[in-house]
């Protein structure tokens, strides 16, 4: 079979190479057909237009009563956006930093109707930015938090748990200058330091790297208040119910597994570490049972040697054999373009089992031709079961059609591309082809908690009034939900289960929005 | 053999749309096949690159001694340029608006060595707007010149010529003004007024309407002076001398046909114009024999009603009957979010003799799914030759398919996109994709004027550093090049003609740089 496609495949380009000879060669004489009627062209043109309309993500789906009336409401909301928008794109959303349309996108009818619809998995996201920075400054309020530092803007402030007044000069209890500054004050300034959010996102973030510098930075700033055990499990566990309630009912989580620490001077292991997670994701769901669960993605930082790698591939065994189902593979973080190419790591990672699965960033950079987007040609190489970003992949026509194949999803993060200065108008993010022609694709949200967002409201936003055309409707939405658990490491049977759980999420939404849309009663 | 042709794309497709069922079904199991020794994974690798790189614009050809020397000098310069943007792309001059860099650009080596090589044609300008600021400047030295009102940020002069004092308040003459204040601060607020150049781009130009107003202003401000007979006559006689000596040797110019008039106060009707343009093209094709030619299109604004746009096309037929060789056919102009749609013109278009052709700007935006994107279906119905931008294209993949095997050329102006805000960093612009599969595209310029560029060799610059891939070399400029002429109004044996002309001219250049290469002579 796979001969035979590949002998029509072959053909059909021959054909096609004859085809644009012949063409190219005759052009001398009036290039258009002979013109047609104007009921011919009408004709033409609406099968044209249907024509793409059927390569839309999700237009193979039917939608029932319900959904229609859903649909017909988020359409007429959307288009109001998107015709206003037209008249002036400088008042429109997704054509502007989000920092600079926070409140807007906030205060937006359709955004409130997107948080209520049930979106499926987050199938992207780093486990120490996915609370909201309320979790953070809550953990702020637990005794024995010291600070070394006040807010100068060059230094923030380093803290750490600890029993005693760590030694060194500087050390102040955090309960100690949030009185002086006054409680308002001082997490005012955390709320600061604990994101990218600032108003004048443009001249702030002049470069790439500027912002990345920041981003990186904000995990060292953040990891010992969220590294202490008991932050650790409670923003975790605080995490999954803001997830829950932003109606996301899965989550693959990726981690670097940092050194977890507590009051007794224990620093605890990897296993350890992952061990919290699983607790606290069965507690979860024991409290929320229609929550699906989670999976963890063991994501070590790129830039460490041939030594510190092989101590990377040493954990990530050893959790393979103790949790073989929660931990479903094998990432790498950090800034792809200053980080080590995939390449350098493919000795090791083909003496991995073929049972640890890869979840490999690739092409998160604006290069064409440079070692950054070679490593899409490796994630695939080495059988990634998805890509996290791929925002390079347009500029590779053969691993278009090599993800499209082999159904390799790609992981959209939206907000994070344009914060991250990947993107700086929601209108040219390359998903607008992905969406298109239904390529395997979910949206995600990366970092919420960096840039003030939700689990993935904000997200599903921007992809659907951003970066899809003006006529994808609800069934994109819901192919999306679809597809984030199509596209998860859950096995067959745990698929199915979750896919029932979302359908039954999903459908008893849908009655209640068209009952309330049909009663005038939706605000 | 079309219907042949259309049954193997279907059956293609059927086994597609299996396969990835068979696929999603499946994904239960590790994704990945066995994993490969290390020798075969970097055959596979290898494979893969070359696979890709067979695809790229420019792929098929085949370089001499000479271009091959040429071309390792050009890669060294090109490597070297974005080796030093890969540490920091805040010193790389694609990554930023070219008004931030024109300095830095103006200096590069490798773009120096782009302005000597033969470019073949300009297919995408518009015709007052394709000369240097000085040509503007200079026809100010003319006498007869008067100007309402001084420099002024928010009203800027009014010109006109004319033998006596115009009627109205506040008109004083241009030496008179010059004079007083000097002719150098004099000359440099016409700099400043003739083109959106400033110093922080960022800031200026904030929304797309705001460039686009001024863009627009332009065409206003400066109509008066150029509309004047003779800097008409010599403002194109000057302009093709540009091109030329930027190694340009052909063009097809849009334009208004604006109320030429002269100081017996004659105006000028279209078919006059036109001649102008015959004559000019004639007289310097006579001093300057390696010259090719020129043709025009008819391109009017697309903002009147339907009584003005009959007007358009009754001046289309006059003209299109009066110089049937030199009028190479229609297109409209205008910010076309702002204007009318294509779909509104059509039934005037199809009443069209089919040897008029068609050459519309289409999706020059960065909407998806609204008006402006659809001009692209009904460009692409109406038989156009060419695309103008083409920007949204990307956001179809039914009509990228359609231009592909249709052979519909893509007109791709990227300074003219960086300019007028659909894209801000050129390493994002939708042509990467064109480059890497060999769509049929040129590179052209649109309104070099207003942005201090060259007639063609900035633009080639920011295609070929700034959206090309990093492997894409030479074989890529020539390719550009050829496509310039083969995709040309040009008839058969005029394009035959001009091939052999560029041909002789690229050879001879070739041969110079490749010397001057191996003799270390190239500065």
């Amino acid at each position: 079979m796979k001969y035979l496609l590949l002998s029509l495949h072959f053909l059909f380009c021959v054909k096609l190479y004859e085809a644009k000879v012949v063409i190219t060669a005759d052009t001398t004489g009036p290039f258009v057909h002979k013109r047609p009627s104007l009921d011919t062209y009408n004709q033409q043109r609406q099968h044209v237009i249907e024509k793409q309309e059927r390569r839309f993500l999700g237009a193979d789906l039917m939608l029932t009563n319900d959904e229609k009336i859903v649909n017909s409401h988020i359409m007429k909301l959307k288009r109001a956006e998107m015709d206003e928008g037209f008249k002036d794109s400088f008042q429109f959303i997704p054509a502007r930093h989000i920092f600079e349309k926070l409140d807007q996108l906030n205060s937006s009818k359709l955004f409130q109707l997107i948080r209520r619809i049930p979106k499926g998995a987050v199938l992207h996201a780093h486990d120490t930015a996915i609370g909201s920075t309320d979790l953070l400054i809550n953990a702020t309020y637990r005794p024995n938090l010291w600070q070394n530092g006040r807010f100068e803007s060059n230094t923030p402030p380093t803290f750490v748990f600890s029993k005693t007044k760590p030694d060194g000069k500087g050390w102040e209890l955090v309960s100690k200058v949030r009185n002086e500054m006054t409680a308002e004050i001082y997490d005012e300034k955390l709320r600061d330091l604990f994101g990218l959010y600032t108003k004048d996102p443009i001249n702030t973030y002049k470069s790439i790297n500027v912002v990345w510098d920041k981003f990186q930075q904000l995990f060292t700033t953040i990891g010992p208040i969220i590294n202490y055990e008991p932050v650790w499990r409670q923003y975790y566990y605080d995490s999954l119910k803001e997830f829950y309630d932003d109606q996301v009912n899965y989550l693959e989580l990726r981690g670097v597994l940092p050194e977890v620490y507590d009051l007794t001077g224990k620093i605890y292991s990897p296993e350890e570490i992952v061990q919290i997670y699983v607790e606290e994701t069965k507690r979860f769901i024991h409290n929320y049972p229609d929550f699906i669960g989670a999976k963890f993605v063991y994501a070590p930082p790129r830039f460490g040697d041939d030594d510190v790698f092989r101590g990377f591939i040493k954990i990530l065994k050893s959790l393979h054999e103790k949790f073989p189902k929660f931990v479903a593979g094998f990432d790498l973080v950090g800034q792809e373009d200053t980080g080590r190419a995939l390449l350098e790591f493919v000795p090791e990672l083909l003496k991995l089992p073929e049972s640890i699965q890869f979840f490999f960033h690739s092409g998160e950079t604006n290069w064409y031709g440079m070692k950054t987007d070679a490593n899409l040609i490796d994630a695939i190489l080495l059988g990634t079961k998805r890509i996290g970003h791929g925002f390079a992949l347009i500029k590779h026509p053969l691993l278009l059609e090599e993800i499209k194949q082999r159904q390799i999803c790609v992981e959209i993060n939206p907000i994070s591309n344009q914060v991250l200065k990947l993107v700086e108008d929601y209108r040219n993010h390359p998903a607008a082809l992905f969406f298109a022609d239904d390529y395997p694709v979910v949206v995600s949200s990366d970092d919420p908690s960096f840039w003030r967002a939700t689990p993935l409201s904000h997200d599903f936003y921007m992809a659907f009034v951003g970066i899809a055309s003006a006529q994808h409707d609800l069934r994109m939405l819901k192919q999306l939900a679809i597809n984030s658990i199509q596209f998860s490491a859950m096995d067959k049977v745990d698929k199915a289960r979750a896919m029932r759980k979302w359908e039954s999420l999903w459908n008893g939404t849908m009655q209640t929005l068209a009952s309330d849309i049909s009663k005038g009663n939706l605000k």
